[in-house]
């Protein structure tokens, strides 16, 4: 049961712009001579209440949007009548066409979205995008987690600038991505649709994502790019057990110092346009239903004026899954009242609100709040005055060769190489060499990319061998082990020179687990089916095995760690994955990627990150080896960096001032190679228990071989602070340990005092 | 770093009863005819500061108190020199002695106290007592997991009366214990030191467990009973990953609501007259130097009269372990503002006091108010009047017959019966029948006690075959597969006609894990060694297979389960463990106990317990099926229960009002058995995401066959309260449901609408 909280909105001093009503309600929304504010404003009082509602709802193209055999707009009757009141969004339109049918297409739906409400209101037209537009013929890129794993923003920030100008111009607006929610526990189905662990490194990511997607925000109102909605606020990586749907239970001191900064940096610094909410609660509180987040912090503190769109069905859910609505209706003031400005999909939640308003028209208020931050929306887009997508801007524009491009770009800074015994990698490319492709994540296109690559020396047989699952949808099912094709695979393997064994996880074995029977979370991290089983009998013929892992999940490769001689982790490329796998194998690059996440030994050692509690790793657990499989940050190369000369500027700051922290590195190997240079800071006393370390800076260089180059970062008052004992920001004077190095656990470290 | 709390604390209003002074301070403290507030305020005024000190601090024996070869007191030069001062207590002195040369030693040991500081201030004498008195000769109970599936507070406050009065008669005055934690993480070395993971259910096992041991508060100043101290305040139990010393970090609101009411009843219903701080933090404030737990809540919110007492060393951890502390003496203010009262073990935490105060007078009234408590304690326990044991006492009192015959009571009603296909147990003692007892949880004593029990036709052999560990303290390694060990056992079962096989996990693979390197927490949960093999190859002779498991924490016993054909989880029994297994076996009484936890299939399901949110169950694993392996409240018997009849005495109810529910369960069996009937309440709809169910009465009681019970629930508006959006309790109207079944999965159900 639950009080209505509009009272205590009302009451705490939000305003709801009416002042301005008066001075431009005769001006013409549609005259773009006039700011943004006072378009909204001349515009929201001809709405009707229900055409106010309508702003307030996106529905799924999959409705009754469709194309008839000619690609022409065909309308159900039921959306033909929705739209006649206009509406805020329509999810996926065009999503199976080519880009260029996808554009006319959208262009028809938006005309006759615009014609056939009363004051030609366009629509926002919206997508998901965490590896390239999810819609037919984009560019598909690596997943968020492969790509964060590049540590490299810039191209992070070129991706999605591919990204959201190929959305844009298809004819989308927004894109409901991208995630800035820290995955930690690799039992998630969803853990590849964000950046990793970290809060520093994610906050970089999450950032670049934006600024890219949105084209420096820039692109919006020019039509060439799309607004980012960063995803899902707050907390959704953290549901207990890693169980989608699962309730959320966190320190609040770490739920501000660690879950919050990517969101606070995507409203802040990269200007996003959309927020979405999370599914879960947050100790006890539904994040739908929670004015203290979505209203509290997001707008009064940290400044937001985009809009808060909710997730799937997730208003009215507070009232059937929750539990915390007490009717539809009630869950419709929750979500309102919290500060949701657009429903997702629900038919029965925000649909209430004109029945509601005739009942308590203050709640015309809280719409009225919402309809603006949505108008607003979609005037910063420039879609009441450019409405269309200029068809022959397509063309051009999609899978732009530069695109492609940056996608084998991005694949080639994102393998991480885990383990390389003996130089088994590289290759040499032009060696009379027999190299078997093995491995269930071996796919129809492994071995003509590998082809691609190599010289005309190197000869492959490939051979996926066995599946891991039915791939059936829903939940899958593990398959019985197949003898036949282990056998074959050991008998491949036999008359080879080196295996190249693919394996890891596919798509069935790590997904979103969706509210209905589709299952996507996993108890257990292991590698599935016979996978351990088929490197140990080929690593017992006693040739070279290297493993190329893809997944979408942390797995706890503990044999194949232990087995292989060569390990490259590669997680989810782009479409040119295993050609770009290829150029790494065959030396053409150096591999440069770092994990982006902890590799536990064992699921039963969750909650396992590197920036834990420092008391978190006092303590190892009976029959197990102490510690990560690989560490945070960790990532190998063909060369060799050597860190020397950690210098510190001063070893004493003042909260005025800034120091800055050096470190040599060279390549004291044989060939030209990228490193990350990573710093970590520790505070070594605290009010509070504090962080073991954290990341705080990074920067990706390239040396050549013998090359050296001093990487200098600066340390700033406020990268040291965090909240104290009383819930405030404190900076709080003592010694720091300043670490710099090539993983979170190899490093040279200096410290620093901060005084009074 | 950190800021004193010092000012904080002063201006919070806390009386430093000082008005009392005046008016007693010519009074003699020694004078039994005064109050004990009045005796206090007598004696305090005359301590020095350094002799107050010596009251905030307990020594552990070791460290000088011994005796010689005839047994009389021998001190060393540092304890006679400690003791001129007088000391708040000493722990364990005496341990190893047989009961009444304890008590000799120890009332030796008072003398010189009494005799040596100027006041003649009596020392309190500590031990713990988890399953029975932590010293030689005393009557040894099973643990307070395995009496908690008793689910018979009564038998548990049976158990603690002869705990409290066995370390009276040896000289004890103090225990610390009882755990008053929720163990819910089987990976969790210490999870068999408390009594499960309910909070309800712990909460009446506490209460039951302090008011025993300390004679219902009477036996304290009689002399025949000792001081409880519920540990560990608060949320000891929730390290993450189940990792001892690893952070805490939990939601307030199931802080408040879950781990709490344990604390709040030790201190308010049972009337504890000690709390032990944890060890741990709680959302990274450390629980040492955090006043707003250990005075704002115990104190100011329960009313709690009592001491305080640090774990080990707890007070300069918060320096050199925690880092919350700047220095040592920073570490010694810190607990000192918090609340701790004693100082367990530490030599350089309150050692600082007195020269604390001579740089900060202010000091010292936090000082008087601990010493104030502590005196009040000593004076409650009536060691000033009458310090010393009565010899001949202690031959009757400790180890007496039904003393003994309570232990073997104990047992009958905690063995649990997992599984029981084809009606396997009991078997008939008069049958000629041979059995063999194999497996690495067999002792030097499980042939003998079966023999006692069964009849002569009953042929046993017994054979351990391997040792799950090298028994080693500190780090146990676990030990290669030992071929022959196998081979025997399958032969041994091979020529009987049943096998009852003893597996589980010793000693040695659950432990609490001391800060040194010594490991007791595990990061997996299967039965370790070649135990799920040793029931592969005796399952397939095709003949019977029961098992009986013991250990200390929750074990994933998947194959097991699978394989047995008849399951008793015995946990860890008293000294007649096995013999009490037997009777079980045998059908002398037909088992009544039930699980106390949830038993999962996989550690990868952790955190994992029957109570938490609903919306935690919406969504299962891949690859793993749905739900525990045995649920919470889970146990059968020999008998069968029907449950019928659920009634309400009225489907509304208000906050007012009382109502009560009913249901009538008949022994459709053809034994006597106990059966434990649970009463779970759901709270359909809450402002804040609501538990599935909670567990909120139970009665254990006892039917012959045919025979049929009404058994009657009250319902509480108290029951039904919880900390709501405002982080204070309400009491919301609305529809809640009524379970009442055999377990937290198998109920009928009736449901009442709390009106406004």
């Amino acid at each position: 049961m639950k009080k209505s909280l509009l009272l205590f909105i009302l009451s705490a001093g939000i305003v709801f712009s009416s002042c301005q009503n008066e001075k431009v309600s005769n001006n013409d929304y549609k005259d773009a001579s006039l700011t943004i504010e006072e378009r909204v404003e001349a515009l929201l009082p001809k709405l009707s209440l229900e055409e106010k509602v309508a702003q307030m709802r996106i529905f799924h193209a999959n409705i009754g949007v469709e194309a008839d055999a000619n690609g022409s707009l065909k309308l159900s009757e039921k959306v033909i009548e929705k739209l006649k009141l206009g509406i805020a969004g329509i999810k996926n339109p065009g999503e199976h066409m080519d880009p260029v049918s996808a554009a006319k297409f959208n262009n028809g739906l938006q005309k006759h979205i615009i014609e056939n409400n009363r004051w030609g209101i366009p629509a926002l037209f919206v997508t998901e995008s965490y590896n390239g537009v999810d819609a037919a013929g984009s560019t598909r890129f690596g997943r968020p987690l492969t790509s964060a794993a590049s540590f490299n923003p810039e191209l992070v920030n070129r991706i999605w600038d591919v990204v959201g100008n190929e959305a844009r111009l298809r004819g989308m607006h927004m894109c409901h991505s991208p995630e800035a929610d820290l995955v930690r526990d690799p039992r998630f189905g969803r853990m590849s649709e964000a950046f990793g662990e970290d809060t520093y490194l994610t906050t970089q990511m999450v950032v670049n994502a934006i600024k890219g997607v949105q084209g420096n925000y820039e692109g919006l109102g020019k039509g060439t790019h799309i607004g980012a909605v960063a995803k899902h606020f707050a907390g959704y990586g953290q549901v207990l057990g890693g169980s989608n749907f699962a309730a959320i239970e966190i320190s609040p001191r770490t739920l501000i110092d660690e879950i919050y900064p990517p969101f606070e940096a995507a409203v802040k610094e990269a200007k996003t346009l959309g927020i979405m909410a999370s599914h879960g609660d947050i100790n006890g509180i539904a994040s739908h239903g929670n004015p203290e987040l979505l209203t509290g912090v997001l707008r009064d503190q940290w400044g937001f004026e985009g809009y808060v769109v909710s997730d799937s069905n997730d208003i009215a859910r507070l009232f059937y899954f929750m539990n915390v609505a007490e009717s539809p209706e009630d869950a419709a003031q929750m979500g309102l009242e919290a500060g949701i400005d657009i429903d997702l999909y629900a038919e029965d939640s925000y649909a209430y609100l004109p029945e509601m308003v005739k009942k308590n028209p203050e709640v015309e208020k809280l719409i009225d709040r919402s309809v603006r931050r949505v108008l607003r929306t979609k005037f910063i887009l420039g879609l009441f005055d450019n409405p269309y997508i200029n068809i022959e801007d397509v063309k051009k524009g999609v899978r732009a060769n530069s695109s492609l491009e940056l996608a084998k770009e991005s694949d080639l800074e994102s393998i991480i190489l885990l383990k390389n015994d003996n130089k088994t990698l590289p290759i040499d490319k032009n060696k009379t060499i027999k190299i078997a492709l093995l491995g269930p994540l071996v796919t129809e296109n492994t071995q003509t990319m590998f082809e691609s690559v190599a010289g005309e020396q190197v000869k492959f047989v490939a051979e996926k061998g066995f599946h891991l699952t039915d791939e059936k949808g829903g939940a899958p099912k593990l398959l019985e082990r197949d003898e036949n094709a282990i056998s074959k695979m050991v008998n491949m393997a036999k008359k080879s020179d080196v295996s190249i064994l693919f394996l890891g996880g596919d798509e069935f074995t790590s997904k979103e687990a969706f509210f209905t029977s589709a299952l996507g979370d996993r108890a257990t991290i292991e590698p599935v089916g016979a996978q351990d089983e088929l490197i140990e009998k080929i690593k017992a013929l006693g040739k070279p095995v290297i493993v190329v892992l893809k997944h979408r999940r942390t797995l706890a490769i503990n044999t194949i760690s232990d087995k292989a001689d060569a390990i490259l982790d590669t997680w989810d490329l782009s479409e040119f994955g295993d050609e770009s796998t290829a150029k790494i194998i065959f030396g053409e690059v150096s591999p440069s990627g770092k994990l982006p996440v902890t590799v536990p030994r064992s699921i039963g050692q969750m909650p396992f990150h590197y920036s834990m509690k420092e008391i978190n790793y006092k303590k190892g657990y009976l029959f197990l080896e102490d510690g990560p499989l690989y560490p945070f940050g960790y990532g190998l190369s063909y060369s060799n960096f050597e860190y020397s000369d950690i210098k510190i500027s001063n070893s004493e700051m003042t909260s005025g001032s800034e120091i800055e922290v050096s470190v040599t590195i060279k390549n004291t190997g044989k060939v030209k190679a990228k490193e990350v240079v990573q710093m970590y800071i520790k505070d070594v006393k605290g009010s509070v228990t504090r962080p073991d370390k954290e990341l705080k800076g990074f920067e990706k260089i390239e040396l050549n071989p013998g090359e050296s180059k001093t990487v200098s970062f600066k340390i700033t008052p406020d990268m040291l602070k965090f909240t104290g004992l009383k819930m405030e920001k404190v900076l709080e004077p003592g010694d720091y340990t300043v670490m710099i190095g090539t993983s979170s656990t190899d490093y040279k470290q200096t410290s620093f005092q901060l005084k009074k």
